[in-house]
């Protein structure tokens, strides 16, 4: 099942969207925003899969999909955690600001809290504030959670897992250090993410969900060059199912909460980058210095994931860098 | 005007409270949630602030408030972002893990993006899950947001600012250290904070609150010993309006986001301390050993705010530490 939200208010509305990405039938009936639909899993998944079903057989005609009409699949949301679970992303980024990677970096994940307020929808421009401050894409996975009490293992997650999605997660890649050298993490240097148009179940992925990990190719474009499409499943050091078993450790989450996967990542250079901060690292380490600038006005990034026959998953997160 | 959460649902139910604190009126005609209410403020305002005056002035009666009954004023926020702008508690606190300060400490805030799915109430027990964690409390004051755009500057910020609350920010404080030098902020070491039973409006506060900084003492008790009453105002060094500035620098912010002081605190040591840390390091500089322990099952902590007649403006809030 694939969900999505159209601009509405605050919280956008609810509709069930064609596996194909391209009709959509409102869900307002069952549940008038994600937010609330994921408040009462129990009770509208069932409604929600049935009229999917009625779309997809063609017993519902359903309406036209614009991806522009769309929010993110939640406009809002309570709270956004962000792991850093490829480690070359880790090491690279490191390098880049001469910092060192952590000593724990395989054995205890990496997770900010991000700001879950504001969210850009999937077609939503990039503000360029101040090209002094280094404007970065980093294209992720994330997943939609239910409830989730504190002591959650790794081996009890997978049931707490509603919804997938990608995400821009944004960064000001030249205010990053100055942030962490105040020790509070990154506030200043995580401006609003961007999700992808559509939410899906944990099923649409088939055989390529597994072990709390995707197992498929994240593609990401600039300016409309393929740039990279690494491999989101065995790089993946901490699979989903670990990063909600480190997130509870001390707290519990409420439905909708936001947990996303860090920046996929390839030790293989073949599968290029999902952020510029790492082109940049690898153009220093074999020249001296990195060639690519960071994003600029009239910038365009795409980011998505096809299934092995060629479709769409998530539809196209696609923005374009305006001035701020 | 006084404004509370009956528990009820997941985002409570909408009361205004009289200012004695005695009383209540339900509110949820004009809006169900305060997170509603804060959506649509320009329109649930002079209808909620209506009520509160029949509710003063007798011509409604009400129902006894019993703030057991009580959630958080926003059970679930979107964002819950904390400062840290009384320098003296960021002086003893860095003292006694043995930082350093930042350099910026006199210019540039110190943030962190907090947990907010999950907010305690006023009278919901504290969980000790493990005594090796060092469970703390810290006292600080918080404001709510109205919708706030990014680039709000320092004297732009007052009509932003809907509502004051209390703050229990709870710390498990020996797992701040392997947090930070991950250098992903505080994650694990922020269990859910608990607010006071009432969200007021500035004009409660009467002159007490100016300048974006609110000019009372802030009284902790532990297990019914006065620990601090510190004055929240003159070293507040950042004010709210410097914080709305600082946090607005790259972000947006949506009704009801949820903004701290940080633990207030005060260079005089008569005036006691707002955390057990700031008591553990200054127990090290005179002793060379804290002697003071965190908090164990049974331990009572309240947090109230008293106007100069010596009635609370928040109510208390007033938790049990509990096997976790």
């Amino acid at each position: 099942m694939k969900l999505a939200s159209l601009r509405s208010g605050r919280d956008g509305a609810l509709v069930v969207v064609s596996r194909d990405g391209q009709r959509f039938a409102a869900a307002t009936a069952i549940a008038p925003t994600l937010q609330a639909a994921l408040d009462d899993w129990r009770r509208t998944e069932p409604a929600l899969r049935a009229l999917a079903e009625r779309l997809e057989s063609g017993a519902l005609a359903g309406s036209p999909l614009d991806p522009a009409a769309l929010a993110s699949p939640l406009p809002r949301a309570y709270e956004w955690v962000d792991g850093s679970a490829y480690v070359n992303h880790v090491l690279l980024v490191r390098q880049a600001r001469k910092a060192e990677p952590p000593a724990t970096l395989y054995t205890d994940p990496l997770v900010y809290q991000g700001g879950s307020g504001v969210l850009l929808g999937p077609r939503e421009p990039i503000p360029l504030v101040d090209a002094a401050w280094g404007l970065d894409f980093e294209a992720e996975l994330a997943v939609v959670l239910l409830d989730t009490p504190r002591g959650t293992r790794a081996d009890q997650a997978e049931p707490h897992v509603a919804l997938l999605m990608l995400v821009n997660d944004v960064t000001l890649r030249h205010l990053i250090p100055e942030e962490l050298a105040k020790g509070f993490g990154f506030f200043c240097s995580k401006p609003a993410s961007a999700f992808s148009p559509f939410a899906v179940t944990p099923d649409e992925l088939g055989a390529a969900w597994r072990d709390g990990r995707v197992h498929l190719r994240l593609r990401s474009t600039l300016n409309g060059q393929l740039v990279g499409d690494p491999e989101a499943g065995p790089e993946m050091h901490f699979s989903f199912f670990q990063l909600i078993e480190h997130i509870c450790k001390t707290r519990s989450y409420t439905a909708g909460t936001l947990l996303g996967s860090g920046t996929v990542s390839n030790a293989d250079r073949a599968r290029g980058i999902s952020c510029l901060a790492e082109r940049r690292m690898i153009e220093t380490i074999d020249a001296g210095a990195p060639s690519t600038p960071f994003l600029k006005q009239g910038d365009r990034v795409t980011i998505e994931m096809l299934d092995p026959e060629g479709r769409s998953i998530f539809g196209a997160i696609a923005q374009e860098v305006v001035a701020g």
